[in-house]
């Protein structure tokens, strides 16, 4: 089976999947693309209009990342990313929902989406008042996330799962713009630390997007 | 094990759920309650502080909806709602994510939500323009709908599936406060007619919240 994935690189959702594939060690063409630039031709394959996508064999498309998620693990390779317990699995399925779902909604739209895409995309410049929304949000999501890393090897228990790696993906997008304030959020921070000195983080690490610099903390990882 | 599941009746998650629990023929205790009443009590429960949610043998709680969809299969009891085939369940998840995700942002928050959902919390007057909005972009997604409808048995393929209870979740919702123009899409009043006649919807047609009539239609087979 010939995989390729679709992804943007300052997409919390691309890498997310970028890590599982890794982490999986499956074998898949992992190509960079910018959606708003190739949009008859993106929503012919995902009505959507929306990457991550995956193609399998050349023909098929598997989309959005949730379904891709769960299509990794239907295919049995590598590491699981999903607990093996029905109830273990359901709570890394509550915690990867909430990062995205709940953290893009309240966090990644109004920092990284504001200051970074909407120049990538000419659509104005960002407003203000949302920035500062999201600047206060990320705090309550990193106490809640220390909370969770404080009682707990990885964010839903014993393994490393997708939790990690959908958390993983959106706190390392806002911290391209350096809008993630580690210090004050040991627990956090020392998750991330462990996140991002696994093999698996590396091309996110060296992603750079748009000819816009990423926070100068932001691939080092003695941060 | 002992089931029991919380949902706000107006919710097309919560109804997603009913539906499911139905068609699999799952026994579990269903019970109606307003997220907005109950708040310490449910974010202790659910830090997210929404419904639905599912406990477990009285202690363990599943949320969102997409984990507890997922548990739900995980028993292997009754009717499978994912298909068997791999590419197939890919299928089935992408247009239940479509609903759930795109369906919602784009019609229920505008429509429902505003008519519905902002009185009963006493949040504020609808907003004009963003109820026409939902207005537009509700004929967007039953021409989808009726392009997948004309194609398929059901939404997603052959038989059944989430793809079909989160689409009638929604539209189920939409429906109450009358804004699902109905007779300008034959292909999707049939595919929502089958829906509507099937034993798991009656529950959902005798819904009456909070002293609101639903629209004339709402509950009739003959719509």
């Amino acid at each position: 089976m010939k995989l390729r994935l679709l992804h943007f690189p300052l997409s919390p959702f691309g890498r997310k999947l970028r890590l599982a594939l890794f982490e999986k060690e499956i074998l898949a063409e992992i190509e960079a693309a910018t959606p708003w630039e190739m949009d008859a031709d993106l929503t012919a394959r995902n009505p959507a209009g929306t990457l991550p996508l995956l193609e399998v064999d050349g023909e098929a498309v598997i989309c959005p990342s949730s379904a891709i998620a769960e299509f990794l693990e239907d295919l049995g390779q590598g590491a699981a990313l999903w607990p093996e317990d029905p109830l273990e699995r359901a709570e890394a399925r509550r915690i990867t929902a909430w990062f995205d779902e709940k953290f893009h909604r309240e966090v990644t739209e109004l920092t990284l989406y504001e200051k970074v895409h909407k120049r990538l995309k000419r659509t104005g410049n960002p407003d203000a008042a949302r920035m500062r929304a999201g600047q206060h949000n990320i705090r309550i999501h990193l106490d809640y996330l220390s909370y969770l890393a404080d009682r707990r090897n990885w964010l839903a228990g014993d393994a490393l799962s997708y939790a990690d790696l959908a958390a993983a993906g959106h706190l390392s997008c806002v911290d391209y713009c350096g809008d993630v304030p580690w210090d004050d959020y040991p627990a956090a921070k020392d998750w991330y630390s462990r996140m991002k000195s696994r093999p698996s983080f590396r091309s996110l690490l060296a992603d750079r997007v748009g000819g816009m610099a990423p926070a100068k903390h932001y691939a080092d990882l003695d941060f």
